[in-house]
């Protein structure tokens, strides 16, 4: 929990981040479609609608917002961020993978609806999250846009992004980790998608190549700060405060296993600091990223 | 095995095939980037790679084809089809799933790479299959084409697509069912993606909607043809000939245990003869497509 003075100084911006929360929310309820496979859909409404802080569709709407884009216009491409998140949350538990019992505060998707429906599940999200882009919807970004969305995304998935980062990390449970290795692992499985975020929001909002490579460099920071937190929590909070398994990680190298708590913390700091270093470009209009940065760190006190 | 007759009744069209499948290889091969996730890597390409027919992917070409349109513009879409494809197999094979052993007369990837690897490189393929078509290529068809292509796929997969049928097939395991529940499973898993290939073939040749509603109801009868010629070959083949595994559906109604052996082949002939009644709007120049639903028949023989 954040202390009191954080609460009170982060306040405008967990308005604007709650506000963004319930409209994707929102989103996400209008623009899942059950289809005829019963258990499947239940298991992708069970994870999709689970409480969650949507972390990765607010960074794609705050991105637009002080780029001053149509938030509005964007929100179903948010939404199919999220889609690909929650997709790749169900994989991760599986017990072929890291075999987690809990996720946003309630049983894990493959422990709640069985691992054949789990799986399909993320199948399912995934795919619709392309789905969405390809579909369109009114006032959506040209064509154009949306292809280069969907190949944002893809990377960011992909053997070179989140699936990278996964295959490594459960290639190295049980070894040794170097922290470029530690590094690399987090980049892709947690900093990739928030690039994916952050540029998604940036192309919404029609940026230049220079700003989208400034946002990108923010998010990744953001990203491996955020999972560094991650990290601490894991050690420092119980489950419930947690919402997912907490002291998972004693088999893997984390940034506290490899640093400690004290160096984690620093870490986490400094990736805060670094992110939002590259914001310098925008000026002050960039105020609510940076309020992120040094929101995200708070989660870990 | 055909019999002598119709391996030179259908000479030309095996020829065609051949030349299809040969450039569906050499693309694939192209289009792969394998990443620096290595293990998830390798199952990409121990999956992708084995020998296989390619048919979806020659079926949207063979549909560019007959409709004029240009069939090396349209190979990248074809690899996507077949990425997703083997993505599905991949999954279909899990032991959460069918539990199968053997696939395209090899180990299967979950046997051979472990579940975590093929769970990964099933999502890395579904994955790429999306990429290729939102990066574009030199010659693609205009963004607008390519999203409507990618909205097939995903329609194709989706819950209503693939993960429909895969979805009610696992959920009546060990049930009965009636012909329809047995169509509608079929349908889904073998099916929606012919109907996405051929789609995406006549999308490519800038078919009208009248064209690829038929090119659509041809290849529906196609895929279900298809699949009651693969029940038929899981009993009356080994897995030798077969390529998988065979026999194994005993804990699920398949065309055959509904019909008999002579029932599923006689359903499988009128299913070809539908396909084939679905392309007369084109007239002669749709005859490879009408000899392929016949060549397939054969197969069962």
């Amino acid at each position: 929990m954040p202390s009191q003075a954080a609460v009170t100084e982060f306040a405008a911006l967990e308005t604007t981040l709650d506000a963004h929360r319930l409209r994707v929310d929102a989103a996400l309820k209008e623009f899942h479609r059950p289809g005829r496979a019963a258990e499947a859909s239940a298991a992708v409404e069970y994870a999709l609608f689970a409480p969650a802080k949507r972390l990765r569709p607010v960074l794609a709407l705050l991105t637009a917002e002080i780029l001053q884009g149509d938030t509005l216009a964007l929100l179903p491409a948010a939404c199919a961020i999220e889609m690909v998140h929650t997709a790749s949350l169900i994989l991760d538990d599986l017990p072929s993978m890291d075999d987690a019992a809990q996720r946003r505060g309630r049983p894990a998707t493959h422990v709640a609806h069985g691992e054949a429906n789990a799986i399909l599940a993320a199948f399912a999200l995934q795919n619709r999250g392309f789905e969405v882009l390809a579909a369109g919807w009114p006032g959506a970004p040209s064509p154009t846009v949306r292809l280069m969305m969907a190949r944002e995304l893809a990377a960011a998935i992909g053997l070179d992004g989140m699936i990278a980062g996964q295959s490594v990390d459960l290639s190295m449970t049980g070894r040794g980790v170097d922290f470029e290795t530690l590094e690399f692992i987090h980049s892709r499985k947690t900093g990739a998608l928030f690039i994916a975020s952050a540029t998604v929001g940036a192309l919404a909002a029609g940026a230049a190549e220079r700003e989208r490579a400034a946002i990108a460099a923010y998010a990744k920071n953001l990203g491996l700060a955020f999972q560094v937190v991650d990290d601490l929590i894991d050690v420092t909070h119980t489950a419930g405060e947690a919402g997912k398994d907490v002291n998972q990680d004693t088999r893997k190298t984390t940034f506290v296993s490899f640093a400690g708590v004290a160096g984690a913390r620093q870490l986490a700091l400094e990736l805060a600091q670094t992110s939002q270093q590259a914001l310098q470009i925008f000026g002050p209009r960039a105020q609510p990223l940076r309020d992120l940065a040094r929101y995200v760190v708070t989660r870990g006190r």
